[in-house]
């Protein structure tokens, strides 16, 4: 008997974790790539920009990977893609804003030339090797975000990417549900369904509920309008223009990414825009203060955006003033909560009105509830299911929606990154694990920030450093000249010259000491300075600064 | 006419912040202090284990300071007290429980045989100069808070401290609403009130609630249970005792603060413990797993905490089992989202059945609802109103609730730390300012850090430091030996070899670039490898690591 085929599901990102999203299908000698995302770096990730996936499993494979799907236009989905396709040139496969706001990224990198990018349609299907690709359309917080129905020699397996079922969505494009029931009913093989919003019970509010948010808001106010969201949420934007332009506003739009994505989507047709109703920064300054409304980057009250910089006084063309309403459209991702509130109350000690967070109908998710998730499944009916999009406490609870659906357990794989699910029709299993795990990058580097140079900024950022610098005798190993010791981010020492004096009288001793011992190894000699200032900076002031001890000989 | 008798309020801190507690009340040459609270570090404060109010002021007029009551034991109310009596030893005046706390704090620094320490009942009346301070029992989420009514000769100050109103406490021990009210019917000048929650509408929720959600998470739980939460909240233990005690489990309290509040409450008779149930760690490891219960820390998910330790099966004596069962009954403190979240996050990987924040009733806060801080306002009847205890969103929040009650706004102060609110029997009115401000305590160090050791933290924890070390003759200016170069935080040097030979060159040409030009002065020679330097490395990797050359003449 023949063995059975098998396709392998092999995440490469976005389990266990919320971002850098990357699923991997292998069918044979065949690979493709879904989504290439970056991740924002954890708190103690000092230094570090952003954070890629390790596709040191793509580059061993290199020559069976047949292209790249996207499902939509967000960071965590396409962030990656400048860095992966350096290393993986290989056709790109997405909807027109999705490769519209990428082909941003690649024409920066001086790449975009370089790159095959294919444009496709919500119900296009595409043949990528041995599979065929349908894309099929759903909601999400940016226009154009498409799920995907990948059709295997084995069977069909449905990933829906990120999505919400928005049933009145601001351009009225519903998500598809025809063509989920259509491959449920036809039979599908595995979903891979997003995890993010898993804890929250219920439906997740339509866009359309933050529409109403800004009339309300729009009608009320007297003086300037600000609103702050993510830039690349096209259907708020257009919400926003639409209520200034019922309340005779016009609008003037702040900060760099805002400006990209309002020029991309104004570009493509995505963003609807009266003529006449966007103005420049300085006309709009000038207008009288009931007639404008600024839409700003900084929701998340990052500290060079532009909203930051008004709540500071520090930025040159918008001046807050008492009366103002500032309509902070999104919730803080999580880490970015103390960032918000500071921002906030600069606002509000400046006078004006803050509208945020604790205002229901402000802001709406773009991923869908424990509701949405049930009628997914129940719309694709999959025999297997693999939670994706998120850290483990939400794959566990979203496979254990799963189960209550009556999915059998045997039948759902809560995996991690790296770890491979193999289905046949019948069956499937944990299947062994690939290289995977994260890339960090840092300026233009790539993978050259380790561990080791972690541990040092962590230990330089919290106590600093003290550097001894000392000439020492060849023959004699006393002392020529020195020591001198220069610290930074330790103590501030012209308050400090005591301590600075009591440390060189270690230092001092701990040479004298290997002199007199006849020690003469450098390795040897810079660990007992290094030991016992250590010890005595410990003893007197409870703090471990990194000590590097520079000893020249003459 | 005589000049009007007046008082004096002064912020030293809580306002505009959350923390660091601190109220100074001045009539004539008498000072009275409440609280003296720390505050936990912002993120970008480096290094820096807590911040303490900076008592210039107070230094200032040490022969002035009558002493300091305490309102509860809380570490934003008291925790700068071992700092503050270093430098004003002063009578110090609280509860029982809050002088307890306190005791052990000053007994850690051997202090405790130098400070004055009064111990007060609630209604006991104590006169401190010309004050006469009497203490009003309310709720709070440490037993034995009271707020303060101090008479001066120019009227009655209230100061709640924090506070809730628990109809159905713990302890039994209700808000002492009679003395309020009496206050209120005789006449107050002004009330300084709790602004922590002023965001939340209605009422906060009675303790007794999380008792309930304890008893239905005991009953149907299998195995082993352990609760995280606050150590000091006294009543919360209590109602994790008592459940253990009525589902026949045994007690086992982890964790260094979370067993000396225990002893310190059980000595003083503020936890009742029946005989025999607190069990030894060794011992509750032998018991079957459905017959005890752990009490620890890590509620705020710290990385050197119990739970912490637990999480990532890093605790000794604990080790999670799937079917345990976990509540963290506490909400994270803003900035402490994505600890909490990542322990919670490794509990449910390691199969336990975590219970937290999403579930109703796991934990109430201490502080009062919209409806409670109405309820004391009306219960007062203040001629003035200072909200403080909170950022400045929160103060205009509240003084916006004091003026729907009907107090004037010109009657409302919304103050900042260091600015002194005088009244009158008649007016109030900001007069002036004095030196307030945050104290940075890092390791032994009380206020040696300041801006520029925290500005090189800063670049030293996201670029590094390169060290440059070379030798030139004091004659020509040539190199003699060098230059080598010492990386730390940077690049890891191995893999980078390519980049420092190329900086090496860089310095070297700098340096010859001086020698030719006769420059000599050490600050321009240094600027100068520095400057060709970092401009180097900022082409070649878009990093500024901090440069520190070091020259030497032979």
């Amino acid at each position: 008997m023949a063995r059975e085929p098998k396709v392998s599901l092999i995440p490469l990102g976005g389990l266990g974790e919320v971002g850098k999203n990357m699923m991997v299908v292998r069918y044979g000698e065949n690979i493709l790539v879904i989504d290439s995302g970056l991740m924002f770096p954890e708190e103690e990730l000092l230094g570090i920009d952003i954070v890629i996936p390790d596709i040191t499993y793509l580059l061993e494979n290199k020559n069976i990977v047949r292209g790249i799907v996207l499902t939509h236009g967000h960071e965590d989905h396409i962030g990656a893609l400048p860095y992966v396709l350096k290393q993986l040139n290989v056709p790109v496969y997405g909807t027109r804003l999705t490769l519209g706001i990428l082909g941003g990224k690649l024409r920066e990198q001086h790449m975009l030339d370089n790159v095959k990018l294919n444009c496709v349609k919500p119900r296009d299907i595409v043949t990528i090797g041995p599979f065929k690709v349908e894309f099929i359309r759903v909601s999400h917080s940016i226009p154009d975000a498409v799920a995907l129905a990948i059709e295997t020699p084995v069977g069909v397996i449905i990933h829906t990417g990120d999505f919400k079922i928005d049933q009145t969505p601001v351009d009225g494009e519903v998500t598809d549900f025809y063509r989920f029931a259509q491959r449920g009913e036809k039979g599908v093989l595995a979903l891979l369904s997003d995890s993010t919003n898993v804890e929250r019970s219920g439906y997740t509010m339509s866009e359309r509920v933050v529409g109403q948010t800004f009339d309300d808001t729009f009608r009320e106010s007297q003086e300037r309008i600000i609103v702050a969201t993510f830039a690349s949420n096209v259907h708020r934007l257009q919400q926003a223009i639409t209520t200034a332009s019922r309340y005779h506003r016009k609008v003037a739009v702040v900060g760099r990414s805002m400006v990209n994505v309002v020029n991309i989507a104004c570009e493509l047709g995505y963003l609807n825009v009266p003529d006449g109703l966007l103005v420049e920064l300085d006309e709009a300054s000038r207008l009288p203060r009931n007639q404008v409304v600024y839409l700003t980057t900084g929701s998340q009250g990052e500290p060079m955006s532009a909203l930051t910089r008004m709540a500071s006084r520090d930025h040159r063309q918008v001046e807050i003033m008492t009366g103002d309403t500032i309509i902070i459209s999104a919730t803080p991702i999580p880490g970015n909560e103390k960032l918000v509130a500071r921002v906030i109350d600069q606002l509000f000690k400046l006078g004006a009105n803050v509208i945020y967070e604790a205002v229901s109908g402000i802001h709406v998710s773009g991923h869908p509830s424990q509701e949405e998730l049930k009628l997914m499944m129940n719309l694709v009916k999959p025999k297997f299911f693999m939670p994706v999009h998120g850290e483990n406490r939400m794959l566990i609870k979203h496979a254990r929606l799963a189960r209550d659906l009556g999915i059998p357990e045997s039948n759902i794989f809560v995996g991690e990154n790296g770890q491979v699910v193999e289905l046949t029709k019948r069956s499937g299993r944990f299947a062994g694990r690939v290289t995977s795990g994260r890339v960090l990058v840092d300026g233009l580097g790539v993978g050259d920030v380790g561990n080791i140079v972690l541990r040092d900024r962590r230990q330089l950022s919290q106590d600093g450093i003290l550097i001894v610098v000392v000439t020492i005798s060849r023959d004699s190993g006393l002392i020529v000249s020195g020591p001198d010791i220069v610290s930074r981010g330790f103590v501030y020492v012209r308050e400090s010259e005591q301590l600075m004096e009591q440390a060189k009288e270690k230092v001092k001793s701990a040479l004298d000491k290997c002199a007199s011992r006849k020690i003469s190894e450098w390795s040897s000699i810079k660990s007992q300075v290094r030991d016992d200032l250590s010890k005595f900076l410990f003893e007197k002031t409870r703090r471990r600064p990194m000590i590097l001890p520079i000893i020249m000989e003459v």
